[in-house]
């Protein structure tokens, strides 16, 4: 809210903030936390803000008011954090009911709220985490509530499948895990000069973008994997057997990366086989054993030699191949986001928008959540190639400055050194 | 061969080398191959040594005389190679025949040996490397072939399963990779406040070397692994399924570690489930699925949400976790293979005997390769608490230096950047 002279007119909205973090780990979620807080500690410094909550568990410790008193870490703690994987506060996967249907729980909300003073939420998350800071606006807006709060989303995921903005935070670091192990398979593999397919299978349900980082080898002139199968686009186990026959008519070691979410011609599942059946609380199917599905297909339709592997958590919570790239936007989107909350803003997602230009810069800025949550970015045609079994140089140019920089993680004992609550 | 003024009175042997790499790839056998070449390179000046050629894919590459020249690698290139996973030179799986059974065989390799004026053999492998060495040690002594040779054994195996040897050259990174990975997914699972078990495999065949590893992150004064089972113990489903109960019961995020190798009471592996039914050329049985039975077994059993995972090729081609102490030991036992082998020794293993005392150091010996081929070290008891679930303190003791220290490997792009022969 800035008058045509560009100073805030807005009256300050004085009282507590609180932070959370939720969905699944990544290496950069606590450097988004640690720049929230350092965003909001320089808020305190001004008066604008008091304490610093941190919730346990996300929303379900903002029910059970199990919080954490963020409000006096120290710089030196702040760094730790940005570079320690997973969610220091401790994550949930609650979906939220809607406000129309169950104003009742949000009215509980507002009773922790009004109960501690806090007039800024910040939530740390992926998709359906927007979807939490979008019903906690909603409400806001259709209940008539008078008690005034900020609700600013601040995107989370390596899944990179949040609409509008460039890219996510904590996708460039799970690039670079996937990038650089792909890389050390590639060498693995080549050792031996018998035919041998190597599966790797790597996270993302709906969307590539994951997968699409193994073919950053290619980047170093070396080799790369043979073939790579995304989701975007139909899997037909028939061309699947022609690509590895092919590439094994010209190299004895083939490594094939293929997204865990590969679907058949009628939408089932390639991993459907091995599949669990069961969904989490959104709905979601969950899969295992995509690669291992191709494995026995390869293994019968070709006969050689084949394993599978896959990458499984470590490409989330690797930190110690983050992106040094990932984790100082990660902490300037959570700094960010606080600027946005005591600027006005409200029932938004903090994001990325890339600058033009030769050399790799973003900016900051904030779209209506309402327009991000629940829909699904998907990796555009122009990064996968015709046959749909490799990634175009367009898409390395869109990935490659993502995962530059290695971070100066401080090791004890021969291990990363970690930061946690508990111990601190 | 030094006389008792410790002058060395044997006459120079005087002719070309070749090194060669075997067995399965891990991050240290190339500093091996540098430690070889360097120490070669250094008699090459001295005038004993003319060409340094390295064999293609192991002893098969020998066999069909296919060679790259070693003899003018620079020095950078030798510290970008000790740096880099899997084997430069390429490998192979031959097991050797009997002596006395094929000496057609035997005579072949010599005939080779005479062509390129090979007086020095270095091989740098597992136990079945070791076999090699001691074949072609008894051909020469049983054969009465006079074309004198000097063949020499250089360990590498990330199962640390050699005997004798304090250590394996290899088995240090592996165990940073293991130990650091591990870590990670500690904090990972440590996100959610629902009851859940975390199954991690690692390799680990008849020894239960590598999933000591995994008991590492206790030095951090953290989380560490709730559970950890060696194939070195007899496995009970009962006692586990009790084990794991137990340790809900006190937490709700519970990560076992165990070995791919581990079976139970009549002798089946617990993976053999899954297992393929294949075995290798050696007569092992190819294993998969440990972790994945025992998930199926949880599920069944407790019902709490449980998932498994493999730690697969990456612990033993993940170079960018190398240890800096591994590298340094792997590329100085090559260089002192090459002393060896110039003084005089044949059909022997270079290998480490760690020094008495407060500091950690390793001195280099010699072994004759007969007391060390196909044979296993297991982990002592002393090392496997007395439930037969987890680590003691002398066990962590035992590996804790291995993995110090990180090496200064150079990234470009975002990724590792390793030495390959067909890029320089």
């Amino acid at each position: 809210m800035k008058n045509i002279n560009g100073e805030n007119t807005m009256e300050k909205l004085i009282g507590n903030a609180v932070v959370g973090q939720s969905g699944g780990p990544t290496s950069a979620i606590n450097a988004t936390l640690a720049g929230v807080i350092s965003g909001l500690q320089k808020a305190a410094a001004l008066g604008t803000v008091n304490t610093i909550y941190g919730m346990k568990n996300g929303i379900t410790g903002l029910m059970n008011e199990r919080f954490i008193d963020l409000s006096a870490m120290p710089e030196d703690a702040l760094c730790s954090l940005s570079l320690t994987p997973a969610a220091a506060l401790g994550s949930c996967r609650k979906k939220l009911p809607e406000p129309s249907e169950d104003p009742a729980f949000f009215e509980s909300l507002y009773a922790v709220f009004k109960k501690y003073d806090i007039r800024y939420f910040f939530y740390i998350g992926g998709n359906d985490s927007m979807d939490t800071v979008k019903k906690l606006s909603e409400y806001a807006k259709i209940s008539g509530e008078t008690y005034e709060m900020r609700f600013i989303g601040v995107p989370k995921t390596i899944d990179n499948d949040l609409l509008l903005t460039d890219h996510t935070p904590g996708y460039g670091s799970a690039a670079k895990y996937i990038a650089t192990s792909v890389k050390e398979v590639l060498f693995d593999i080549a050792v031996y000069d018998v035919p041998a397919v190597t599966i790797v299978e790597i996270m993302g349900r709906d969307a590539g973008w994951l997968t699409m980082a193994a073919a950053l080898p290619r980047l170093s002139g070396g080799r790369e994997p043979n073939l790579v199968y995304l989701p975007e686009r139909t899997f037909s186990v028939e061309e699947f057997i022609e690509d590895v026959r092919a590439e094994l008519s010209k190299n004895p070691a083939v490594l094939v990366a293929v997204s865990e979410g590969i679907r058949l011609a009628d939408g089932e599942y390639v991993g459907a086989m091995a599949q669990s059946g069961a969904t989490d609380v959104f709905g979601h199917k969950y899969l295992a054993g995509t690669a291992r599905t191709l494995e026995r297909i390869v293994k019968e339709k070709i006969g050689c030699k084949v394993r599978s592997m896959e990458l499984n958590l470590l490409q989330r919570c690797g930190a110690h191949l983050a992106s040094a790239t990932d984790i100082a936007e990660s902490r300037g989107v959570g700094k960010f986001a606080v600027s946005a909350a005591l600027s006005g803003e409200s029932g938004v997602m903090a994001a990325f928008r890339r600058n033009d230009g030769e050399v790799y810069s973003v900016g900051y800025v904030t779209y209506p959540v309402n327009n991000v949550a629940n829909g699904v970015k998907t990796v555009p045609d122009a990064f996968i190639n015709e046959r749909g079994n490799g990634i175009t140089d367009a898409g390395l140019r869109y990935i490659a400055p993502l995962i530059t920089g290695e971070t100066d993680l401080h090791f004890e004992n021969g291990m990363p050194d970690y930061f946690s609550f508990e111990n601190n």
